[in-house]
């Protein structure tokens, strides 16, 4: 796990609680409200709410006040440029057809990275109230059960996998194929999970998620969490992905190998 | 909606909170604690926790006590005769595979019936801590958000319609083929949410749920509670269905008419 200064960690970590926080607020007043959605995209159903830009605005707000020196990345407002090296990649809410439908499976995503990724990430799911943080030291939830460390499952078979992904329909037809032969292989597959899939690996409770057509506002925060408790988040070729596309989280370097030998299979 | 004597009205609401907690209890003390699921089938997944029969026994023994003239019906457990012509109709846990996967959207049945079918229900999720509530003149929700009344979505067409089911793979093939062609016809389509999704069409956040192999103890609390916000529980053919079988829930008579008539086109 990569380390900063120790005042410059406590602050990004005090900064991105601050940001989720305001967050929490901004989707939360317009949650099950009623609201309807305007199509960002004509040519697929892709609804950015009211609350979406709230929650961004506000967090930029904060940014401007409190790291007006950082880079700032975000799904509704784009990029604004900084000094320091460090970047705020921050989606306001992933999974804005789950907000829509009212599941609690849609989450706020915040990040800082570099120019080698992720440093620190939060999942936070603002009704259920939880927490998700990993980086700079910390691999955590704080939740309806109280604050807990976040640590992945251990190795064991494909066939006693759980798998999770967003849609059925993954991706392309050809990334479709793929997925599903690896889904056949797990002994259960679970959709409509957006980004709280990738909490779910962190905490143990998944071995695999895997998704196609992502962005990088979309895989920060989990890549920081994820790895901080233990697992491994790359591109169906292995590599890196933080600029999205391509995603395969595991649990473990050993369910990771087998997911990776029967998606290129 | 069908109305008791007042006092007998009131006793079996304190109760069904009485058990509501009772099972929040047992459910919360296991839910994401790396606990393993034994196989009751053999032929399909379908574990049962041991979460499952303590939230089971622990209603159980609060119906022996403040109401042992009436019957109980249990996932778990059988039946048990009683003497008032009203039963107990419980699912501990509904959306056990949901349970083990860590998400948010099993949830605690709790139904009173008798042989006119559903009197009064709840759908309970311990971890959100959101009850939603059907029937005797009830129909309100209790959550993260405070105390809210349950109204189902007014009609629109199909084309602008949110449908749910647990799985893709909804049934027989016959079922499932009937299911997709419905969905085709929808604007969004959600997996992944057992119980939850009955909830939410109580809620007005989604118009249809179409289900099927579906048991009495899983669609008791669903139907009191969804007509009670104004909703409409059937069979595939329009028929009650308290028995479970294939199950459509619509938010208003619109709705599940186009939908009957594109699951038996």
């Amino acid at each position: 796990m990569r380390r900063l200064d120790a005042a410059l960690e406590a602050e990004l970590i005090a900064v991105a609680d601050r940001l989720a926080d305001a967050a929490r607020s901004a989707t939360l007043a317009h949650f099950r409200s009623g609201l309807d959605a305007e199509n960002k995209e004509t040519d697929r159903f892709d609804p950015v709410t009211v609350a979406d830009r709230a929650a961004e605005d506000a967090m930029r707000a904060i940014l401007a006040e409190a790291r007006p020196q950082d880079a700032i990345l975000g799904e509704e407002r784009g990029s604004t440029a900084g000094t320091s090296g460090l970047t705020w990649v921050l989606d306001p809410i992933d999974g804005t057809r789950s907000y829509l439908a009212g599941t609690p499976t849609w989450g706020v995503l915040i990040a800082v990275a570099d120019v080698q990724g992720p440093i620190y990430g939060l999942i936070d799911q603002p009704y259920v109230g939880e927490r998700f943080a990993g980086g700079l030291g910390r691999a955590e939830m704080l939740g309806p059960q109280g604050q807990r460390g976040l640590k992945t499952r251990p190795a064991r078979p494909l066939s006693e996998c759980l798998i999770m992904s967003t849609f059925p329909e993954v991706g392309t037809e050809a990334e479709g194929t793929a997925f599903h032969r690896l889904a056949r292989q797990c002994r259960l597959t679970r959709y409509g999970t957006d980004c709280y899939a990738y909490a779910l690996i962190a905490a143990g409770q998944v071995d695999l998620v895997v998704e196609a057509g992502l962005q990088a506002y979309d895989v920060h925060a989990p890549i920081a969490v994820i790895e901080a408790a233990g697992g491994i988040v790359t591109d169906w070729q292995g590599r890196p992905a933080p600029q999205g596309g391509q995603i395969l989280a595991a649990a473990n370097a050993s369910v990771h190998a087998a997911a990776l030998e029967i998606l290129n299979a």
